[in-house]
């Protein structure tokens, strides 16, 4: 005396989303039942039109409908410059501050052996052939300042080695318009370490 | 040179399920389709699955794939007890405790006219029919103890005077080995309050 069946498999399907444990799950499910079958009936077919028609760029991985992403197709992008990000979502940040003209390449996640998720699963080797065009000159390292992402950047700048190329990692240090006494200590003695010319 | 459309679209869709904001439906949407296809396409199925069986029992108005739920088509229960929950998560978290014998009213929702949820929203005309069908002796009030909840047990009350209805609301007070010096003020406050003989 459950849930109805239909029911009870809708809650397990929604907790494949991450961040989604058993009670929100159910409470997703009672929600779009009651209050917004519109709703689910629109994610439904979302997520099939999603899977049908997402696929990688070829170029630099990122998601895209065609066989080329747009920002890989543009001429107007600076090839020399390649700027690895851990999802597409970072992307669309850098993007945002529209001050980067060059390519990304996106690696889909970042390395997390106990996740499983190697130098392949992130697909290094189609970094490394991609920075090794012999166009691209510097390679600016944006994985997030995670354990994982520090160390994504780390191992990716070490694969780069010997092929002759500048490799940057974007910079630590306060917010712009931080204050020193509200930032966490971590981040100022990294901006004491990483001081430069004033 | 946003997302792809149908990623996009995705995103949106995603946004229909409560609590997601716009980060978490591009993190939720990225996650599938690059790390679990599998969960995508069992979600959509299941949704489609749901919304095409799940439907509300006509007596107690919970889910359900038949016309009446098997709760209310038992005849070991008690008709004479008729239990009113805000949603069938509170039903199930009430059957677990294995100490209520009769029956339930899921309202499907609490008054919170602010959301446009009136007494017709959460069906209280067919509460009334259905406590006052001449075998329920007792109503128990099980809405939650929120300021929305309150309203609710207390619009359900007034609504039920004056049909011979023994109406209770369940109690608030300490949890089971909670501990005094633990316990928010409120609380604490309201088990003197309904303190009773030891």
């Amino acid at each position: 005396m459950d849930n109805p069946t239909s029911l009870d498999e809708l809650i397990r399907a929604l907790r494949c989303l991450p961040g989604v444990g058993p009670k929100s799950a159910q409470r997703m499910a009672y929600h779009l039942l009651q209050r917004d079958h519109e709703g689910a009936k629109r994610l439904a077919d979302g997520l099939n039109l999603a899977l049908d028609r997402i696929r990688h760029c070829g170029k630099c991985n990122t998601f895209t409908e065609a066989e080329m992403c747009e920002r890989c197709a543009s001429v107007r992008r600076d090839p020399s410059m390649l700027c690895v990000v851990e999802s597409p979502g970072d992307l669309l940040m850098l993007e945002q501050t529209q001050s980067y003209p060059g390519h990304y390449f996106v690696l889909m996640g970042r390395l997390s052996p106990l996740d499983g998720i190697g130098p392949r699963e992130i697909h290094l080797d189609r970094l490394l052939k991609r920075a090794t065009d012999g166009v691209v000159r510097e390679v600016i390292l944006a994985t997030n300042f995670t354990v994982e992402g520090e160390a994504t950047a780390h191992y990716v700048s070490e694969l780069l080695v010997g092929h002759g190329l500048t490799v940057t990692r974007i910079a630590r240090g306060l917010p712009v318009g931080g204050e020193l006494e509200h930032v966490d200590s971590g981040t100022l003695a990294q901006a004491l370490l990483e001081r430069r010319p004033a």
